[in-house]
């Protein structure tokens, strides 16, 4: 007897699992133009830094901007709840493995200091930068106008997965129309994965999304909860939903692909699915300048009661600029990223990101040549 | 030439590759119900401790209850076969790997002590716990009478496969339709795991299945005989049975994913395949409480001429509360179960089970990030 | 530009990709009957040992054929080359890795004395076993006529690929329905893996098929040749072009499932694919009795200029008796092979292998589960 | 709400993924005809050496001529940066790991000396071979002159990704009819991967296209800059350029697949894909004659800012002659790369490369049979 479909199961694909075709035409890379826009803001590289404690602080910020990109700055994490955060990011990063789950949910039980919020916010605009602040959704409401008075530039509400609607029977959700009219600076929201969901997002009028949930392979949110969607195909959902809204409102909401990136590969890829910009985690975490000193580690890794995700050592490998642009001598991709970009775009014939949503991708498992660990392609020189 | 098919090949899924789409809409994971029900009987959360020797004694049936679940006692393992089953299982949790096998032979080969089955209920029944047993199809007929004058409340018949029709010349097989007539009480059968056997189960009158065969990848059902379906296609087809036998008799019996469940994310995904209920071994043989002093063995390993399974070691890594309800510090989805399967419902929308039959679910396969063991996906917190 | 499409390629399953789906309906497994016939043959059991120096000497043929099945003794191997077979296996089975492929080379450069075709036959016969006997095609013309006279009772011509038209300018090659009417006994060939090569053969009135070419990790035509076809999809098609030679001719001509069988659960999904029966060659080698000596090796690793093929240590593990019958302690399905073939149909309902070739099987990675190694699935017992 | 779909992803191929199925007529190999033809100039052998400088000298050039090749000479290598290459061979070689990118950085950012140009050709000359050099498009105006003075007998213009139209604001492109109009000699040119480039660089009037981006596992493009497609599918979609060539203008331009072979296998699968010949690079550099003294790297790894491949051992396994023709001792189908080509046409029962293109391949995935890493396909003999 044969079974009646009980439920369709898509097929999903991460960043491992595809590649990006070369153009019949091919073009320079310096002439690429690479520029990521955000309402009112430009920036002349499509890369945000994370808000993990990790990667973020107030000098990484100021940094970040100078060098062309944006870097968020976590405003639930440890540098609004100590004074002196270096002294708790030292202790994390010498913390045995067996203790650091127990010692992130004491570090991160500690109240968040309000008048912190107003001194990191002042610390970052006094450097110049364009100030860009993350908030959870449960703290929006308390934390969102601290920010709006110090003068964030851009606000980032962010939670694992985050809807425009939340069914709530205890106390009332957080309401986007609303808070886009109460707060005066462009609204970054997320994460999601899905079509319907960023397409809610952006209809309550915000003005970016952020995609990805539960990428990467230790992320410990799609083992503990089973929920996540890998990014190639979270991302190419989220840019059909920015062009449907494109269509029926004239507006151009951004997508930012966040997590799971680990080298240039990955990244060009997530342009190509649709990405308007990409926020990395871990690879940023791995500049000299990074605040998580070698190490990194996700934002529910703390919870009290169901810690998600793990303390990895990444090192301290190389200055965030030579992250981003190179020159390197690394070949594993995880250098040079913009300089991985423009040549991608390059041996794809186009000149600038929008052009690069659409070029061809196609399906291709890494896994199909690791038995052969020593091959080598032929003769390449660019 | 081109060959006509002999036969065709349906793909199907297992938990490893598949993985949860969260919601459009997201609900508080505090509000969520997970109730289970079988037949009268209502539980507060809707996990099943299997008849297996290593999980449930009359001690963790009765734990179990206090808890919201139901633990079944295997009528067919040491509990009966021993006046002192302790002793046993310590035996076998001390043999060497290279002789265990030959010892559980030899255990399990000692004859089943009808008094014993009545002294395992009435101690369960004196706890207050509701008292679920698990008898072979063989032995049903023998053991159910003895079962019922003790008071049992749930009988469970399971063996690796059982069919309602058994095709034998030289025995009657066990009919449902009669054990159901003669046994009082709720009768759950399996294993099954298609929606032909499963339909046909539930027409016999029986009140719940068990869905699973060959589930896991220690167990070598699949190896020594090459029969197996990985469960959430399994669970998916029977859950069309079950809505098939919904519409054409009014009556909901629940289906009971048993086996391969190894942490929160497989939990949460078997719900989404359309489970009411799992059954759980050696993620329940890890609690303090259980008795296999940290081993693990399944039911077919004993067997005489051709045995499947094998004994592994689980640990003893927490009390069964913390297993269910947290909280915790390991960040592998073995702890807190509960609190995952409500999280995850949270980020589906969802407010109780059967509005978590309805949530999507992507092919999502494991594999496609092993390469990057050291990923962090981006800022996450609940 | 889109391409057009260049080649169809279609996907092909091999045994650890497939998974039997239990029945409807259970049935005894003492009550299966699993008899094979190669035209007046009758086999107890659908076994044949392969024609393999490492399996396969007079004493192992009459051995097997006690036990109901069927071993194939090499005419182109050590039996037939030396006087004194045992002195060259145990030379090979003492090499060391480094230097087994030039002394295999040197071993089978001795050239064939056809006096011990016939003596090795008349021990066979005498120690009253059924004598099958296999050649190379390039032999056939020279050998058959002898093994004829020395009363074989079936020949089997076999090499890596064999067809029923070849194509030579320089010899007239081997004519299958001249070689039929010349020789009285059976005739199997093989080996094949197509529809259309497998049809060609039993046109040509031969009586039974050998499948297979390049299965198992260990055979390196693959590697090599980069030619072969998974064991599933070559058993399902060769199933095919059977059941249309029978529709066709009337003519129910068997085919053999030969080689990567390396365990019960590989043995029961042959047969679903349609096998008749099957040839094992390295699962035999373990056997006391087997003249390897605990190695294995494939007859084309030997070739002198281009070797394919590994010798791989696979020990003396038990009797050939508990092998196909056990009862055994181990648990990964190399032992009680027929009673693991008998328990499959059963949980499949069948009572003969024809039954059998109608059981579902569903596509059902291995990989799935792969990082779940001390997974158990809950109670089982059969 | 379900995603429209923002982009198909097409299934692309490697070697790896797919197998030669056997014909249904099986032929000599010893009649098999392996001729490749550019223009006017005929080989014996479908096979080219690589332009990378640990394979290809004049010395090698020379034999691979003799033995009925063609070896490309690098004329952006060392051989034309240094009047001794020799010595920075030796060099390279001698490298510690961790410091031998920023040497191969220093050791081409060496200029090129014209003058080395026409010695290197007219050494190749001398010794009687064909000579081929490769160029790098931005080098082919400076350098081809200078080739076509020498007397260089077939001019390869290559780069990771080369197009028949390149955009460029800052200088004319390479165009490639009037490269063509004012040098005499046949113009091969690549990479490329894709029907639409493949058929516009025919379109240009050129005589060969050679075929691979990003291919192997230790090209680490893919993972720098995402970009590449497995050469099975690389193959066939530019097979069926030529072939759409081939009708629009009566002009047989043949293809070459370059990169990702390591076997026997993969080679007869590149015929089957539809290559005309095949350019091999690490499986060459095990010869003991090649310049790269046991070590092969990728002529992108020495890229100043984004350095993409790496340093391999590949060790120095045998003479030339011996990897193309044989005899041999190695059963991984590194050695008799001829003679696997033959026996595998012969096996599929075709007598020349046009016929192998209309061979049957099928999807296999090696990766189905790992588990089974000492299992052996029964008897074969060939």
């Amino acid at each position: 007897m044969a079974a009646p479909q009980y439920k369709q199961l898509r097929r999903s694909y991460g960043f491992d699992e595809v590649a990006i075709v070369p153009g019949d035409v091919t073009a320079n890379p310096d002439q690429t133009n690479i520029d990521f826009k955000v309402k009112n803001f430009t920036f002349s590289i499509p890369i945000l830094a994370a808000a993990m404690d990790a990667v973020t602080d107030v000098n990484f910020t100021a940094l970040m901007s100078k060098l062309g990109g944006l870097a968020v700055l976590n405003l639930d994490g440890v540098q609004t709840r100590y004074d002196n955060p270096q002294e708790v990011l030292t202790e994390i990063a010498q913390a045995f493995d067996a203790e650091v789950t127990l010692l992130l949910q004491k570090v991160y039980s500690q109240s968040i200091k309000e008048n912190l919020i107003g001194d990191r916010i002042q610390a970052i605009k006094k450097s110049g930068a364009v100030c860009a602040v993350s908030v959870t959704p449960a703290n929006t409401k308390r934390f969102a106008p601290i920010a709006t008075e110090a003068q964030a530039d851009i606000l980032v509400v962010q939670s694992t997965v985050t809807s425009a609607r939340h069914i709530s029977k205890s106390y009332g959700g957080l309401i986007f129309p609303e808070l886009r009219q109460s707060i005066p600076m462009p609204i970054i929201v997320g994460n999601c994965v899905s079509y319907g969901a960023c397409l809610e997002l952006m209809r309550t009028g915000i003005s970016g999304v952020l995609v990805g949930v539960g990428p990467g392979a230790a992320c410990t949110t799609r083992q503990v909860l089973g929920v996540g969607v890998p990014q190639i195909t979270a991302t190419m959902d989220c840019a059909a939903a920015r062009d449907q809204y494109l269509r029926e409102s004239g507006k151009y909401v951004p997508i930012i692909t966040d997590g799971g990136i680990s080298n240039g590969g990955d990244l060009c890829k997530a342009f190509v699915a649709g990405a308007d910009a990409v926020m990395l985690g871990s690879i940023l975490a791995q500049a000299k300048e990074a605040p998580g000193q070698g190490y990194h580690w996700g934002m529910s890794h703390p919870h009290p009661a169901l810690p998600r995700g793990t303390r990895i050592k990444v090192g301290t490998t190389a200055l965030l600029e030579q992250i981003l642009f190179g020159p390197t001598v690394v070949t594993d991709g995880s250098q040079n990223l913009v300089g991985a970009l423009r040549t991608a775009m390059g041996t794809c014939g186009v000149l600038n990101i929008q052009e690069m949503h659409r070029v061809e991708m196609i399906i291709a498992p890494a896994i199909a040549t690791e038995g052969k660990s020593w091959q080598l392609s032929a003769y390449k020189s660019s």
